[in-house]
């Protein structure tokens, strides 16, 4: 199969969440255009989307729920569980970590590495942190897949250069330093950007 | 001015942070493949954007970078400070308020929300925490234009019909529960659905 594109692996992860909610009160079909009212977007692209990863739906029902799961699943899944450390394990990477925990999805947190010696050796929600220091010995030794990076800018580009070398091919950079990156694949998330993305759309002169 | 488009706002927004940087260390012009590259986007798409503000550069020297990051602040910023508050003080709350105070923006942290006794009445960053009890009276008060949602995701749904009536005109959800509002600008920020996108673009068969 072809790679998708990014936008469309990010709204099949939302409809397989927002399918699963819907099995979960007992709904058993839906049509593309339900699909696109609940996630605010156009019926066209969720039939898009559907028939890039191969579903057409039976137009009189609308999709069998159960089996869009499954397949969404099929494609975007990795077929064993997905290993992801959180480096930095402050205020957002405690955030990270409850998300984790909390949330059911294909993903196994399996470390957290920080600088703080009250923070080293400590067990949250039964995940062990342990000293930057040892990002080499314990990426290799657990196969760790992802890191999620919520350390002090200014450290944000070594750590992530020692997270590929030691084997991570996945990175999601949530400090505002801007990375460059070699043999992962990597997302910044940039809240600035974000704020103020939500700041200009809503401009009083939009609103005349 | 035509309302830009969504992405294309994201990246004026770091175009801004980059060009700060660069300025900061008295680089004066600056040529799109090096925006581009610094970005890991294509040179294409810089020129695209930049054309859309109006801005067609000198081929020779390139942009001159001053000029540059104040064209991109008479587009995207509100001509005063923007009012900002976050709703739920926890972990991602507080990972918030952190960002907020020490990163330069045109956004101006107003207030925090909580319903946790120990919380409400406290100063943070000098951002006083109020009850979530107070939403309606301390935002039509200090006229707060947008809302971060870091609150458990049972209650976002009513919280954002709260501030909305309110008069909060811009709102990020950061909470797992999918929002459907009306008169204001929504924005939700899926960690999962980002997560996953990473997992899926780092599966082995690409690499083979």
């Amino acid at each position: 199969m072809e790679i998708l594109p990014e936008r469309t692996v990010e709204r099949l992860s939302h409809y397989r969440r927002v399918l699963s909610k819907l099995l979960e009160i007992n709904k058993e079909y839906i049509y593309s255009h339900e699909i696109a009212k609940l996630l605010h977007i156009t019926p066209v692209q969720v039939r898009r989307d559907l028939m890039l990863i191969g579903h057409s739906g039976t137009l009189r029902k609308g999709y069998r729920i159960r089996e869009l799961i499954s397949l969404i699943g099929t494609i975007i899944d990795n077929p064993e569980k997905y290993k992801v450390a959180i480096v930095g394990f402050g205020k957002l990477g405690h955030a990270l970590l409850n998300y984790l925990t909390e949330n059911e999805s294909n993903l196994h947190l399996v470390a957290l590495f920080d600088t703080n010696p009250e923070k080293i050796g400590t067990t949250n929600n039964n995940v062990i942190c342990y000293s930057v220091d040892r990002i080499p010995e314990i990426i290799k030794r657990y196969k760790i897949d992802m890191a999620l990076l919520t350390l002090p800018p200014q450290f944000a580009q070594l750590t992530a250069n020692q997270l590929v070398e030691s084997g991570v091919k996945g990175i999601i950079n949530y400090t505002s330093s801007i990375l460059s990156i070699e043999g992962a694949f990597l997302e910044q998330y940039d809240m600035i950007a974000s704020l103020e993305k939500v700041a200009y759309f809503t401009k009083p002169e939009f609103y005349l």
